[in-house]
């Protein structure tokens, strides 16, 4: 068996060139599914094989692939892994076997909406394949097959996010001096590297910036595991788009001195109301954003959207992750080694919360691939229905 | 001539023994200027002499002593060692000196109110001083004096906070289960090592949790310089007092979810109206708190008012730091030595600003020495008045 690491290569991020992969996820020539390892940004650019369901599992879980949507593409390719290792059997324990593989995949990530989405698309098309009575053997193709749509899907959201997104960005420039930026604040990683291409929330950011637009964006630094600074810098920096890494604690100051025209954030669950949970401290920027009077936009695929949930606050589970995660930070040292060190008493305890949920009465815009819509339950009940269709 | 670190003892930071000082700054047996050098917190606990008037500059510049209340007293030592380096010449000419010693002290952190208050009462004692004909020479015992009883009167006026503070406690906790623990949010550190003694923040937490009350601290690890994490968190071990670090995203989550009774942060400048610059993120906490309904207090000296400023947000100078400081996070490595790592690309810029203003409309009280008062010019001018008499 070929071990996850036997193909693993290390760029320097310091250019994209002919070796940089263009999506998060693939299928390599060998037939092998492979990622970015994003827990070596932004210090190194390295590609690893996930081969079989408790690696696609645990690269979930430590984070080498993480944002909403590239969770959900990669528990579709878990599901096709899953099926390679299913014992030879009936129908009926296949099924079993891959409902269970299933559930193990949806416990990595318990907030994303679209990792239990995407395992759910996975399972209808098993239960379609079983109930036509074809072997079950053959069904890996098929979920292999399904995971490359939704990756081409999650791709082409993305992409219309983007266009759905930079006009908003346009009418706000309207209003701006012509050699003023346009300054945008993000919390988290939405772009890229959350999704297969382009992001969400750095999708129009991309888009206007490819159009021209002069755009400076604010990268919140997104403590405990600092996305902010190793993934959407990055990000940024492979493009040379103007940015600038502050503090969580810094956003609403800046908002404050009216240094933002705009935030825009990815989302992790929406519910039927808009109310959005998203990286833990997205409700702080809504906060600061409200009382300030500047537009808090949120992007994300219709994927993302939960219809069976209403309030939030109450319904959204929120993940809890290690303590360490707070105890400690991990960079790379003057000598280029990545090491990690602990900032607190050997004694003190931490708590770490993934998310928290922003209602939907903060929002100003939901950006989705259907387009620009409020968040309140007769207009998103109306995008919900145009994805559905 | 002594060098600042001959006297450098290393205590293990385990619990307060015989050797643990009793103050933040004091002068020694043999006459010079000590202090915890802070930067080495929470993983040693390092005591240092500061002699001469840039050693005391350095040491606040860099923040091996900080808070709002601790560097206005180190301020007020600092005078005192410029007065030790003054030429021996006329009155006129001394007096020049001393003032540009004082202007020195100021810019090394312009935010802090204290600080320059501090300083203008030393800068009045040597005009007093000098007006009376006496020689210049015998003045530096006259400022160490009066720099002593700076010192002392903070320590009277921490303690004078924490028995206001407490009876707000106590109030809170009234409605509350008896089994329950009152949960207190607190941002950086404004407790013991921000002060001489005590704290302001913390001294409410203090007074209460020795009065027997069961308390709970949420403690925000303050970003980027980590005080919470690593100063904080160090005086709740040291007292033993229940807590549990957070990242600073996470105080809205969990007041949302109504997991803080109170929040209680320090000041470093408030003005006539109850604005309050505080450590960046400050206001992020405050919109939380308004947002779900839990009291907001701020803790802090008289002597932290500058009744000359009215609107906080236009007039109070904010101090902008090293971006390094957000680029990069210092911690002790797992063979126990400090060590500094980066975060984000080489290539990415970062702006550091270290206070923002919290509008005294989000501020539920203000507790001073004087007694708790509302955040408003009438109840201000009462309390500061009552102060200068």
């Amino acid at each position: 068996m070929v071990s996850p690491n036997d193909r693993r290569h290390e760029l320097l991020p310091s250019s994209v060139d002919a070796k940089t992969p263009h999506r998060t996820i693939w299928v390599d020539e060998a037939g092998f599914l492979s990622i970015i390892d994003q827990t070596h940004l932004p210090h190194a650019l390295v590609c690893v094989r996930l081969i079989g369901l408790e690696a696609v599992c645990e690269a979930i879980r430590t984070m080498r692939v993480r944002g909403a949507g590239l969770i959900g593409v990669t528990a579709a390719y878990g599901m096709w892994q899953a099926a390679l290792e299913a014992p030879v059997t009936t129908a009926g324990r296949f099924l079993a076997f891959m409902r269970e593989a299933g559930r193990q995949l949806c416990r990595t990530r318990p907030t994303a909406s679209t990792l239990a989405w995407a395992v759910k698309r996975q399972i209808h098309a098993i239960e379609d394949h079983v109930s036509g009575g074809r072997p079950p053997l053959d069904i890996s193709e098929l979920l292999r097959e399904q995971a490359h749509r939704l990756a081409d899907e999650d791709v082409a959201a993305c992409k219309a996010i983007g266009q759905h997104g930079m006009r908003l960005l346009q009418a706000l420039a309207a209003h701006k001096a012509p050699h003023e930026p346009l300054n945008i604040l993000t919390h988290c990683n939405a772009g890229a590297l959350a999704f297969v291409e382009h992001g969400s929330a750095l999708a129009p950011i991309y888009a206007a910036f490819e159009a021209g637009m002069s755009i400076h964006v604010w990268v919140d630094e997104t403590r405990p595991r600092n996305q902010g600074a190793s993934l959407t810098a990055w990000e940024l920096v492979m493009r040379r788009i103007p940015h600038t890494l502050i503090a969580d604690n810094a956003g609403g100051h800046l908002m404050q001195h009216k240094q933002v025209d705009a935030v825009i954030v990815g989302a992790d669950c929406v519910t039927r109301c808009g109310d959005v949970a998203n990286k833990i401290g997205t409700y702080l920027k809504a906060l600061a954003a409200k009382d300030t009077a500047v537009p808090f936009y949120v992007a994300f695929p219709a994927s993302t959207f939960n219809m069976q949930l209403t309030e939030g606050l109450t319904s959204i589970p929120i993940e809890e992750r290690s303590p360490e995660e707070i105890r400690t930070v991990a960079g790379i040292d003057t000598e280029g080694s990545m090491r990690t060190v602990r900032l607190c008493p050997a004694a003190s305890p931490a708590r770490n919360w993934g998310f928290d949920v922003t209602p939907a009465r903060l929002i100003t815009a939901l950006i989705t691939e259907q387009g620009v819509c409020e968040p309140n339950e007769a207009s998103i009940a109306k995008a919900h229905q145009c994805w559905c269709h």
